[in-house]
């Protein structure tokens, strides 16, 4: 980092820092605290503040995307919070810290009250299925959201949905998340995916579709559910096969999306505040890691877990 | 069709009509002609009027899509121009025929002095590709276009494009095309789709591009050509096969489209006569339609057939 930039700095120490577990090395990326320190430009925080940093750090400021807050999308290559390179040769380490040192501009306020815990998760997958959401106009009420998945970003989707006044309907490979679906999330219908009449009743009912499976899996049977003009959108990196029927009738779009820039997960931060919206967590400590690394791969988390790691420290 | 069905409609003679002529059988349905007769009802209509018949001619005129002027979206169904069964039994028999009776709501005004044989091929080539780029807010000046395949859609991509004041690129499988699309058509840059040196100078720099080519074919290396939230749509029907990288980087999307909705096609028709863009025809009598189809298979055609019917018949 440049001396400009590190003047353009704030500090802080976590006191109650929570990072997303993952197998994932691109992980470890949605970090909460409270602002210790602050550089003599900084002038958006001040100490003792609540804020937040999600997946990136840096990014050129000069390029289309950064000059209209997509800075994900930097044209340069937005750094990663954890394991890039910046900049100045330095290798991010991302959130498993006690302190971080970001610059302004990708720091975000955690509004008061919010809890940080809460805030840590919104960070990526929050903002993730929130910024195609908000892209694709699907704030507006009486409007169909089908999620496929149901983990950390899908539940997330279905709680956005419900706040939006969405009609939500859920996908899953399997019918053990049935009532946490319907009774602890408010979907509105929940859907085992191989069940081919089920899926026929929905045929052209859905506006939007947000995909949080990582893994190659079929699209035609939930293209067919789009309307006209309807879009899936892909958050998680799989191959794509479609057969010329899948996009023949309707303007239908297939799409993917990331996180999204720090103006648009500020935003979404207010918004969560503003209307209760807290993605569900479970509170590990440090040591408790391994266990929930296992878990993780078992897929036996609901919904994220957040590491306390300024209690785990003491 | 119902009583009151046939006394909105108006009936015409072809007396200078144009067929697309192709070898698959969802083609003739590019008409145009004179009003010869109205029913008395029609009253957008008058006798002696240049007029269009497209791609459908009915719909179920009360979905969420016939409501919004998205007819050939239409919930139920669009009619077919050509060997399609309409709501009363008939088989629609498209535009080889030296009249045709139309409703008055599928039937678009053909500007004063706008010639009917290049009128005819924007009725399908010309609308599908029009729609997807108004769609797409491909009408603003200094926006890059990129066109594959060079047919009776892809020229008439290219003419809008240029009327639109964009940056337009045709690729093409062989270079035989070249000298045609920069000449002719006024394509500013024309690229062999094999030349990975010349496509690689292309990456992240078109903000949509238009696949015309209708045979499967790989997508990968078109959509790295792509801006961030940039578009590929398919005019075609091919398969589609994607990698995860060709999808994760920058909200990029491949979309479909089909015709448009007859108040689309009317302000493409206006636009065209308002901006002097003619698609490129060759105009052939009834009797050479099978040394035609013979061409058109080899893809020997520049770049519509247009059949004058009535002349042909005298």
């Amino acid at each position: 980092m440049s001396l400009e930039v590190k003047e353009d700095c704030l500090g802080w120490a976590a006191r109650d820092s929570s990072g997303f577990l993952s197998p994932y090395n691109f992980a470890r990326h949605e970090i909460a605290g409270v602002v210790k320190e602050v550089g003599s430009n900084v002038h958006r925080f001040k100490v003792g503040q609540h804020v937040g940093v999600g997946t990136y750090v840096n990014s050129c400021k000069e390029c289309e995307n950064c000059n209209v807050d997509r800075e994900v999308h930097c044209e340069k290559g937005a750094i990663s919070t954890f394991n890039s390179v910046d900049k100045d040769g330095t290798v991010t380490k991302g959130g498993y810290s006690s302190y971080y040192v970001v610059q302004e501009r990708y720091c975000v306020r955690i509004p008061d009250g919010y809890p940080l815990t809460s805030a840590a998760p919104l960070l990526c997958a929050g903002i993730t299925v929130y910024s195609p959401m908000m892209r694709h106009k699907m704030n507006q009420p009486g409007k169909s959201l089908g999620v496929i998945g149901l983990g950390g970003l899908g539940h997330s989707a279905v709680k956005f949905g419900k706040a939006f006044g969405l009609n939500v309907t859920v996908f899953s490979t399997s019918m053990s998340k049935k009532e946490e679906a319907l009774n602890l999330l408010g979907a509105d219908i929940f859907v085992v995916s191989s069940d081919e009449q089920q899926m026929k009743t929905l045929a052209n009912s859905l506006d939007f579709i947000i995909d949080t499976a990582s893994g190659d899996h079929p699209f035609d049977p939930y293209m067919a559910l789009l309307k006209t003009a309807g879009t899936l959108v892909l958050v998680g990196a799989p191959s794509v096969k479609l057969s010329p029927i899948s996009l023949l009738r309707g303007m239908k779009s297939i799409s993917r999306s990331a996180t999204g820039g720090l103006k648009e997960i500020q935003e979404m931060l207010d918004f969560c505040a503003a209307h209760k919206i807290y993605p569900e967590i479970e509170l590990i400590s440090i040591p408790y890691i391994y266990e929930a690394l296992e878990r993780l791969v078992k897929r036996g988390v609901k919904y994220r877990f957040a590491i306390e790691i300024e209690k785990s420290l003491k």
